[in-house]
């Protein structure tokens, strides 16, 4: 492997959000990974610095050009140029679009358990959450089409937001059941958001559509949220594209972005992005084939040591939903406990709704080393909790 | 001169928005400078970018202290640490301040000409502009109390956004001037927002005022937004502070900063902030001394070339005023005339309303080279224009 993953880097004291605990704690909760970026963003970002200007910015077609080849050879579909624009990030972008382009009082639809900052999204600015809560079944999840139709049915449901693939489980929904979803929502003239912030982390051949690549009349009804954030750990380079279709959707969604102060590059977002996006595939494949070799040495650490632990395969992400409902009935107070044992900081399922309460969220993004020390912990965590 | 305020830097082609223009044109319209900015900016921005990691970032309170002690030695006065927020940047800051300390259909009480961008924030998001105009003769503004008491007491205007300095008038406000203000803001229930955002480019002597500084009943009702982007010519750093006296008010504009996601920095807000704060006094100090011979050599060129244009004297900022009222009854059409003939572009004044439509704004933060061009560029096109 040409690229360095093992190598532990010391991000105390360097205002990681991630990083910001006790001496003797290991954070393995936000989505951040503990692996330096593509060494052509560095370098790209360095001559950037070196510039000495750093005034106002437009954001040149060069940018929409880099993003589309890299939709072409990774996804098959390449986005036209003129159906992107820029934002300075997914989140900040839903917030925004549920605000233009919802109404107060209205639902957006969800698939609890989901991305728990979809949350605030929706019920901070005045609307409420539906959420059309996944099955879990036989330690698998599926959609309930039937619940979903139905939801969607309802008048005050005018938006739907799909994880694609889906954070904090790891699925890459099919082709057939985004477009499924799809149809759903433009027959019900619901407009659906795509978080696609993971696309490129589908894992083990699995395969991410992209949901503006849907057939034509449903992906006019669709805003796809993409982003070298997750993919490359750069999360604090604020950047983001939006890809959408259908020209009066996309104007409108502009004036939304643009009147939140949201549309405009920093210095640096524009030359980082470039540099993922035309010199990241090498980077990229690597660290894939890293989160693989990760979740199955997880994997088979918890099948030996903590089999009262399911793991639900991260079909895409670096982030492992674990099912610890043969532990404990609350997932919040088993993530306390633990960080207070043993100093592993993990997310509990609580704040993703749904069954959440019955699983944690690991984050496996670092160095073997490291992981193992989150593994030795979580055992040592479970192991007492059991014992108690 | 310590620093180098005369060499030319190329910018075409970098994604600057001021130099999108025609391989003829020169731009001095935008306020963004056509110098590179302090070296200990530079520096640490090539420090972040070499670290390689750029996750999630927390503003340290480090960060709060650079920007405290910068104002206690600039400025006479120390703003307390737990009173300020990050902002991702001014614009942001008030858009967002207008969303959430105001109602639909409410008033903001602007002093025209001002600043245009006030007017998107004010009316994109459905309150209403109410301008107490500036008052214009014999060649200096002056403000009508009379006329702005009776605006603040009308019932349906809740906020006031001060600018101080103002652009593009220059003008820095007396501390008394700004006290007047404040205390009638707060007898009407109007929340005062200050734009600090030039307070550093107070020039010849002239002494900026914090609102954050009158007394403390009025202080306590007001928001107050500076940031190192203009001072440094950093507008794409994206970074502002927000100082807050009051506990409630800070606490009730950090939800709407954080609701519209513009709390949280980029890769490179915190360490380029932290150099400028820290380390930017002596370069700010020489910028200050090169504007101001910039104005002089402008003030000199017209009292010779161009006797029919009247210059406001800019006490701060480097944007001049320029009456041409003698010249044109219509600046918007004098600009495109300029700009036809001469490829100087520069900002037609009716943007910032009031009677902004008798003046040009020239930005002359530039070398002294690119000055004397842009200057022999506004005689050719005046002359031209005059012997129509």
């Amino acid at each position: 492997m040409p690229y360095d993953f093992e190598t532990v880097i010391d991000r105390r004291q360097t205002n990681s959000i991630k990083w910001d605990v006790k001496a003797n704690e290991l954070p393995m909760w936000i989505a951040d990974m503990d692996f330096k970026t593509a060494p052509a963003i560095t370098a790209a970002l360095e001559a950037k610095a070196a510039f000495g200007i750093y005034g106002y910015e437009d954001v040149p077609t060069a940018y929409f050009e880099a993003v589309a080849d890299w939709w072409a050879s990774e996804h098959h579909f390449r986005p036209e140029l003129a159906s992107m624009m820029f934002c300075t990030g997914v989140v900040p972008a839903i917030s925004s679009i549920v605000r233009k382009m919802s109404a107060v009082g209205d639902n957006v639809l969800v698939q609890a358990p989901v991305y728990n900052i979809f949350y605030h999204s929706i019920e901070n600015n005045g609307r409420h959450t539906l959420s059309s809560d996944l099955i879990y079944q036989d330690g698998q999840y599926t959609i309930d089409f039937d619940d979903l139709a139905t939801k969607l049915a309802d008048p005050l449901t005018t938006m739907m937001i799909v994880c694609n693939p889906h954070n904090p489980i790891g699925i890459v929904w099919s082709r057939d059941t985004l477009q499924r979803i799809g149809e759903l929502c433009l027959q019900n003239h619901v407009l659906l958001v795509a978080d696609e912030i993971h696309a490129d982390l589908a894992l083990n051949g699995n395969d991410y559509t992209p949901v503006a690549s849907l057939s034509p009349d449903v992906a006019a009804n669709t805003v796809s949220c993409v982003s070298p954030s997750k993919t490359f750990n750069v999360a604090a380079l604020h950047a983001a594209t939006l890809i959408i279709p259908d020209a009066t959707v996309r104007a409108r969604v502009s004036r939304g972005i643009n009147n939140d102060e949201l549309a405009e590059p920093n210095a640096f977002a524009v030359p980082g992005s470039i540099a993922a996006y035309r010199d990241g595939h090498e980077w990229v494949a690597a660290l894939r084939e890293k989160l693989a070799a990760n979740q199955r040495l997880l994997q088979q650490f918890i099948k030996t040591e903590l089999p009262a632990v399911h793991v639900i395969e991260a079909q895409a992400t670096y982030l492992i939903w674990l099912d610890i409902s043969a532990v404990a009935d609350d997932a919040s107070e088993l993530a306390d406990f633990i960080r207070q044992q043993t100093g592993l900081f993990l997310s509990a399922g609580d704040v993703y709704r749904g069954d959440g309460h019955q699983f944690l969220r690991m984050n496996i993004a670092c160095p073997t080393s490291m992981l193992q020390d989150g593994l030795n912990r979580l055992a040592t965590g479970i192991n007492a909790y059991q014992a108690k």
